[in-house]
Formats: structure tokens, sequence, C-alpha cells
């Protein structure tokens, strides 16, 4: 497959192009870390809203995490083992001034300087959940405990392609508790994700995916996954009809990060968690692929879901 | 001085204490990094309506950047020569799969294993505006340009202080136009910022500062930056009378970035250009530490200027 095309010969550079020509998005020399404007601000934050209005009752708690984690938390959870391509660790000067001298001279020189570097104890956040779970250790009410948040996360994919960015922000609603509970809270938040879709008049297709593990030897956790249907995901074409691009993902993670953090339900035994997470700016770049760049020109029932 | 304590006595985890007892934040087991709460979020969006609404007159674009930002661009401004020990470059893993499983191995073993991650094209983003500057390449209209954004930052500078964050949020406003216009549109902020300070009742003074230079050989740089006053700081005292912590400031960049990018006022010569940045979340943390932690107990001229 030629690089900037999808196979089918739709080069995604023009739906990148679109964004910025029609002002909803600015390059900055690096892939997938664009500036997005005001007007694509506008409708992000209300897509977030209708997100946050379908959560109104849940009584779930409402937490804003910095983009940074601690480290250790995504070692505990193996996210090194699974996705190291995907990883972002932050690394800062820990030396003196002789070494920061030679810093400058070889930034000066534009000769290499990656090593002169150390790992600190933060990474970036790659999933918007992962910091909560080490806060939770202990028992959680017999109802369960339900969280929301909106986080920049980071992926380590540098792509021409608009979808696929190095940063974004994701709304995500968690649920901890028994197994039932939670199960039956991801169809709930399945029902409302599609019904929202319909809404938005995205045509949006539902399937079960895997994470994508890096390299080989994830093939049972791969089956696993997919047989169980653990990771769900609700798609739109953007980008091209074969290739549809996936807008939430709603999530089991059995006793995963209830053993990773001795998390226990009320019964006493390892807590049960599930997350949605859906990807606001895939969501605002649906809605200009499908309906246009003219907001005005949408269809009506949409602009006043929108903006009520 | 004794860590943890500023010289008169006054332990700085008392205040991290007070924020954790009345669930503003919530730790996650690194410095400077907790997650903000619904209540300490909702006082933070109030304060950025108000910056907003002061600025509503200015015709100023707004734009979102993610938190990182083009390496390359840090390397054109110096920052890795003036401020080595705050940045955060992002490193991932750029290998193959056998040198994945001796990572995995690493970590499991908790040997070190910094050596096998790279340098990636991105840093964080220390300070709100620099990713504007190279999307302003040209010449700019007669009355000069204006732009506004809400971003997170970075700065490594782990402590158990609460103010010391090494992730947090920052409103800026950005001029950029010929010497005259970005100084006097300095001086109307650091007027709007005062005014905002007392409607807020925070005792707020200004200071001539100059940044954080690390190292020696700054000297010259410091000595300009403070007899022409190139930054201003508004500060307010959280932690202790005798070290007030600033909120906002105000900085005159001279031509710095218009060279840097190439970025000329109608005139054609090099652009200057000037700053006002907002610590969002300092700007809360005063709030609390000065008028308590019961927002009905505040008083009434204040409540009724942050929920109008």
């Amino acid at each position: 497959m030629a690089r900037g095309t999808l196979g089918i010969g739709f080069h995604i550079n023009e739906f990148y192009d679109d964004l910025v020509r029609h002002q909803l998005i600015v390059p900055v020399g690096v892939h997938g870390a664009f500036a997005r404007t005001a007007l694509f601000e506008n409708v992000l934050q209300r897509v977030d809203s209708l997100l946050e209005m379908l959560a109104k009752d849940d009584g779930a708690d409402a937490y804003t995490f910095p983009p940074i984690i601690n480290r250790k938390v995504l070692e505990k959870v193996h996210y090194f083992n699974s996705f190291p391509h995907l990883c972002g660790s932050v690394y800062s000067f820990l030396s003196g001034e002789a070494q920061a001298r030679e810093m400058s001279n070889r930034i000066a020189a534009g000769t290499k300087w990656d090593d002169l570097l150390g790992m600190t104890d933060v990474a970036l956040n790659p999933a918007a959940c992962y910091p909560l779970y080490p806060t939770l250790t202990g028992t959680l009410p017999a109802g369960g405990r339900y969280v929301t948040m909106l986080n920049w996360v980071f992926r380590h994919e540098p792509s021409p392609e608009p979808t696929r960015m190095q940063s974004f922000r994701v709304r995500e609603f968690v649920a901890l508790g028994i197994a039932d509970q939670v199960s039956d809270w991801r169809k709930m938040w399945l029902q409302r994700a599609t019904a929202l879709m319909d809404s938005l008049r995205l045509p949006a297709a539902v399937d079960a995916v895997s994470d994508p593990f890096f390299g080989s030897g994830h093939e049972s956790l791969i089956a696993t996954q997919k047989t169980r249907c653990l990771k769900l995901e609700l798609s739109v074409p953007i980008l091209s009809p074969e290739h549809p691009t996936a807008l939430c993902s709603f999530n089991l993670h059995q006793a995963y990060f209830g053993m990773a953090f001795d998390i226990r339900s009320h019964d006493g035994k390892l807590a049960n968690s599930a997350c949605v997470g859906f990807g606001l700016e895939r969501i605002v770049m649906a809605l200009f692929r499908i309906h246009g760049f003219t907001i005005a020109a949408w269809p009506s029932t949409l602009r006043s879901r929108l903006w009520p």
C-alpha cells in the first residue's frame, strides 16, 4: 500500500488538507500534534457536553488527570510489555553544567544528543483511565464505583493521517464492582453510544476487536479478547468505507486492574472493571467528514442536538 | 532550610494535605501530577471564564495545542540551553522484538532500562505559547496579531509543594506586532490582571523578575530581564508571606520569536511579541488558601463574581 493512500486510491492527506483549509486545525511541523481552532473546539466541547449529559444520572465522580502518569503504574499494568512502540516516557536533563554545555554544543552542531537526558518518574498517559486505578486500592461500596474523566492521552504513532494523532482527548467512563455490574454497565453504554451516533447521524457499526499488541507472542490474548468480546468498538467511515475509524471503545478488564492494585468489591473479591472511551477529536472529524465543512449546512436536527 | 518547611516553620505539606482532605486533589504517587476533583475543576473553569471575558473585545484567535510540541521548536528557541533541568523530552521504544523482550525482563527484574528507549520528534510543551510562533512565519496585519490558548505545560521540577506542579494549565494571551503595540498591550493586561486579583480578593503584588536559567553564564540575560522589566509577575502569599507564589507573568520578548521564526510586522521589520500567562491551578489554590476551604463561606462579592 503506497504511503498516503488507503488502498482504494483515497488520499488520506486530502482530508488533512481539508481540515487545514477550513480552519479546523493548524499544522505544527510534526505528525499528529496539530493545533485545534476555536471552531473545532466549539464542536468538541458540545460533543463532550452530550456525553456528560448521557451519564448525568450515573452518579460518577469526575476527575481531571494531567497528561503525565507515574511510570511505575504503566510498568505494573505491563504497558511497556504489551505496547512498547506506543509508549512515551519523559526524559529530562539530570546532570551538571559541563554536560549542559556538551548538550548545547551538540544541538548547535546538529549531532545526536539523546544520551544526555535521563529517565524521569513520569511517562505520558496512554489511556485516560490508567491513573485512576491506583487511587482506588481498598474496598468499593456495594453499588460499585463510577468515575468519569476527560484527559489528554499519548500514543507514539506519528502519521500524516489526521485521525491518528500522537496526542488527543478521550472522555472516559469507568465502572468498578462485581462482574455482572460492570458488564451490564458496558451493555448500557453500548446502547447509549449507538443512540448518540444515530442522533449525530454518524453511520456507526459495532465490532469485536483486539488491542494493537506489539510483536508476536500475544496470540492467545488476542484470541481471548475477540472470542469473549472484551473489546468492542463503534466505527464510522472517515477515510474510507473499507477502513472505518473507531470513535469509541467499550472494554471489559475482568479483574486485571483489581488484581494489579488490590481493589476489592464489597464482597471482598477482586473487583472487576470496565471502561468506555470516546475519542473526542475523531468524533468531531467524523461530523465534518460526513456532514461537510459548513456547519450551517448540517441537518437541522443535528444542529439542534449539538446546540439546543 | 529543612525539606518540607519554608524557613519560617510553615510545613508546605500541610497545605497539600489540606487540599487532599478537602477533596480538591487526589495523590497519584509522584510529585506534582495529582488528579483534580470536580470541585477544583469547577472553580478553575470559572476563573478561566473570567479571564476570557477580560479579553473578549481583543479579537484574539483561540487555539488549543496538545501537551506535546515539535522538539525542533524548543531547540530553535534555545530552551535546552536555558532550562535543560526543566525539560521533558518524549522517548519511545524504537527497536525490535529481541530488544522488547530485554526491556520486559529488565522491568520485571527491577533493573535500569532507560537506555532501551530512543528520542522521538516531540517534547512536552513547557510554555503555552511556544507552539504558536512557528505557525506565524510571514507578515502580520497592521494592527498586529492576538491569540489566546489554554494548554497543559510541563516542567521537570518534582516537589511535594502543591503549587509546584510538573504538569499544569496556563491560560495565555499573546500579542505580536511593533514594539509599542505589544508593550502597551502588556501594560493593559497588567491593569486587567491587577483588577481581577482585587475582585477575587487576592492580595497580589507585582515584581520584576527573571527566568529560572540553569547554571552560570546567564548573568547578563538575568540583569537585562530585571533592569528592562521584561518579565513581571503578580504574586500572592500561598505558602508563606515571605515567599509569595507567582500566579501570572507578563513577558516582553522583544524580537526574540520574530527573529527565530521570521515573523514580520506590517512595516517589514522583525515582529515584537509579548505574552501574559495565568497559572490556573495556582489561582484556584490561592482562592482556597486565602478564603478557606468552604466555598459557601467565601465573601459574597467573590462568589457572585465567580458564579454570576
